[in-house]
């Protein structure tokens, strides 16, 4: 399979589609909008479960599942819920199959019909809800700080690999707490975990905001959450976090007796990222040779690839990298030691570069002469001859480096497309122009909103958190606004 | 909630499944048949499912993610798997809901019926192998070392809470190898890790063995297992791994170029343990106070309680606690100080004993005076006072010391629990008896198997792989055998 995949400025869209399979993360399966997830884009994923789940429990929660189906009639008990997930699903109604009349093939079986129809859950609010009438008395079982790592489905029409797809991995929080002040302080703990997490694991800039009431959370009070900008200038939503008010807990009857002897509702909040991330990460991050990826969500670190013509020099290389490699597993940096003989250096150089390895160290007789190393950046794309004398010093500086490099190339080209317009041809000339967010004043109507999306395709992304009040007039219909939001479009 | 459960002699069945609710493991559903994981619970499987995916990659597996759904003609490709598997099944018929006429409720919208009805995945080997076609082209290519972890379903009609649901997790490997050879080595590889896991993490003894023709996996040319056993003298099976052979190979038609250029089938392994552990673990250490936990499964070891009448007690207690606490904490000992005072001591120490903790410190103005700290065994409940030097010490040494008291109960137990018997009026008297494994001649045919059955309810729980040769007669028919077998009641 050729390594060579469309160059973004000729096709983004065909550039991300070929670099998702061709780099080994995902493909499609023969189930209609469900990937399979390769092992390379799986243990990516790993790596953003195990760090996202140890600051879950840094802040208090434990992890618990809850079942994959719902029965119908949950969805109905919170009114703006039904229509916000409870369409596009996919709907259990048999539980049997049997054997045809060919004797072959196998059909349902129509005697086993179920009762109720069973949802493959969209998101678990209301299987939630329904358990914690049981495991709510009083305020002494509170908080509720629960997390569950599951897959979800979702029937969407149009699926792309990672960004949209019928089944998605996800992890989703579900709390409940006896106060609104603390179930607010938990959304917007949580939005911040999200936020530390992409931009200082992930090396994502991201913009922490609350969503505007049409983009808002089926179910939700407020929506929090954190925007990415992607390279083709278009947003992606890459987390968010709900404060759900009482709605679930009136809608599941979910009381709880207060200090004061009061029978109360509870109080909710839900928050999730999902296997999107993968989306954000590859889009933020990679170029036209294929992934890059922040050292800390490489599955390999540093590659090393021995360059030889004879047996005898291959040990000799071999035994200089061991030196290097035993103390890589020390300081826990991940390595991988090519050395089969069935793939030329050129192609394991193409190979690694496709897959993002952040490091990828050459080493030849030569160097062995010489006491020295050859070192590739795969972010800057180049090359250093390095002293084997502290060149594990030096591979684990540059870890750092290449990580907050990638942080700031990325932070820099969002603040170069963040831009303010005051004017609504401003406003269209920059979404046609460079794009990115557009920084604009908007009278804090649905219906303009709406109608700026039907013009331009552009949505608000989100009202920042850290906007300043400033007194302006809207870009559309120049009635008075108090502050700027962020629009942009958006994946 | 009264913590008192039923006595293990008294029902012991009514003892499980009030011990899995009251220790707060895992209860029903509003789902039929689909269970929740309560936090408590899920944290002693994701103590499971650390070692074992640390083992999996240690014998070079890597994780990866295949579709929830399996499209219905999967199925009827692998012919004696479809009998297995695709019949107790949940099946997608529809991909959408309408709000209904009463404009409340919601129903199944007749046009959104699927072309192709969709399986929830019982088992995933007729996804994967359509994936892996594409993935095999060449001897290179192979082996694919690949696991999952994964929710299933199977429409049980009678569920028990983690022995028996629809709905459960698990992990199922499957590999894929150019040979015979490589792939039985696999399928026995995968046997040891799950013994050495049952008996080493987990302190459950368990025999190694194959199942009969019977009870083979559907679609497995040998299906290896571990089977343990229960303290009611009933065995549970704890783990599968199947050679399959090249059966889903030539299903799904996956063949791979050899090395001297022939086109050839690709042999397949796979291998499975779920929720059902938690099962087998609490009927393997429990007893009638509750919940008893291996350290290596316990999400909390060691439980402190203060006892204290007034503040000044629980600050000096406090103080000398923490000095234990900074210590455990270096050691990786999990602890819990419980110095709520809205309970009373006895009352949490009924708790922690429900709940399993390995061990219990209890400390109050008198152990201050002299230097002391009261240390329970969870294992044995008996008590020791003992001096504040050293104690951590100690405590570590008494968590190996209860992990290893526990595995070596289990094993004295079992051994007091297979019997050998030579007629099949002693067969029956032993298994209605003291029960436990029956090692038994059989005549190797199903039919005799059947029989057996139908006559005691006992089945071939495995083919022991170290039985030794002994010629004999079956029980049942008086014809030859060649070696004894292990019969027992089964869960």
């Amino acid at each position: 399979m050729s390594k060579n995949i469309t160059k973004r400025s000729e096709d983004y869209s065909k550039w991300y589609n070929e670099l998702v399979v061709k780099a080994d993360l995902a493909e499609n399966s023969g189930v209609r909008g469900c990937m399979v997830i390769k092992p390379y884009g799986y243990a990516i994923w790993e790596k953003m479960q195990a760090e996202l789940d140890k600051k879950f429990k840094e802040t208090g929660h434990q992890n618990a599942y809850f079942p994959l189906f719902i029965p119908k009639s949950y969805f109905s008990k919170e009114a703006s819920h039904v229509d916000g997930f409870a369409k596009e699903c996919a709907v259990v109604t048999h539980y049997r199959l049997k054997t045809a009349e060919d004797g072959k093939t196998i059909e349902v079986d129509p005697d086993a019909k179920l009762e109720e129809e069973l949802i493959v859950r969209p998101t678990s609010e209301t299987i939630i809800w329904d358990t914690y009438r049981k495991w709510i008395e009083s305020y002494r079982d509170l908080p509720i700080l629960v997390n569950q790592w599951a897959n979800v489905v979702r029937w969407e029409m149009r699926t792309r690999l990672f960004l949209r797809t019928a089944e998605f991995l996800w992890q989703e929080g579900h709390t409940a707490h006896a106060t609104e002040k603390e179930a607010i302080a938990e959304a917007e703990q949580m939005l911040d975990v999200y936020a530390d997490f992409a931009e200082n694991f992930m090396a994502i800039p991201v913009v922490k905001g609350f969503k505007t009431e049409n983009e808002r959370f089926a179910g939700a009070i407020e929506t929090y959450c954190i925007e990415a900008l992607m390279q083709d200038g278009k947003a992606l939503q890459a987390g968010t976090s709900h404060f759900l008010g009482q709605n679930f807990a009136k809608a599941f009857d979910v009381k709880f007796t207060s200090q004061e002897g009061k029978q109360e509702h509870v109080w909710a909040t839900s928050w999730g990222v999902s296997t999107r991330l993968m989306g954000a990460l590859i889009m933020t991050h990679s170029d036209d040779n294929g992934l890059v990826l922040p050292p800390n969500l490489a599955p390999i670190q540093v590659v090393i690839v021995p360059i030889h013509k004879t047996d005898e020099q291959l040990e000799a290389i071999r035994e200089e990298v061991k030196k290097i490699t035993d103390r890589f597993k020390k300081l826990n940096i991940s390595f991988k030691f090519d050395d089969r003989t069935s793939f030329k250096p050129g192609w394991k150089f193409a190979e690694y570069e496709l897959k993002g390895v952040p490091v990828r160290i050459a080493v030849g007789p030569k160097d062995l002469e010489n006491g020295t190393f050859e070192v590739a950046r795969r972010d800057t794309l180049t090359k250093e001859v390095v002293s084997k004398d502290g060149i594990v010093e030096y591979i684990q500086d540059l870890l750092e480096t290449i990580q907050a490099n990638l942080y700031k190339k990325a932070y820099d080209y969002r603040a170069e497309h963040i831009t303010e317009v005051n004017s609504f041809e401003e406003f269209k000339e920059v979404l046609e122009g460079k794009g990115g967010f557009i920084s604009a004043h908007w009278d804090g109507t649905g219906e303009t909103e709406e109608k700026i999306k039907d013009l331009t395709k552009a949505t608000i992304r989100c009202i920042p958190i850290d906007r300043k009040e400033e007194e302006g007039i809207c870009v559309l219909t120049g009635k008075p606004s108090k502050g700027r939001v962020l629009f942009a479009k958006a994946y």
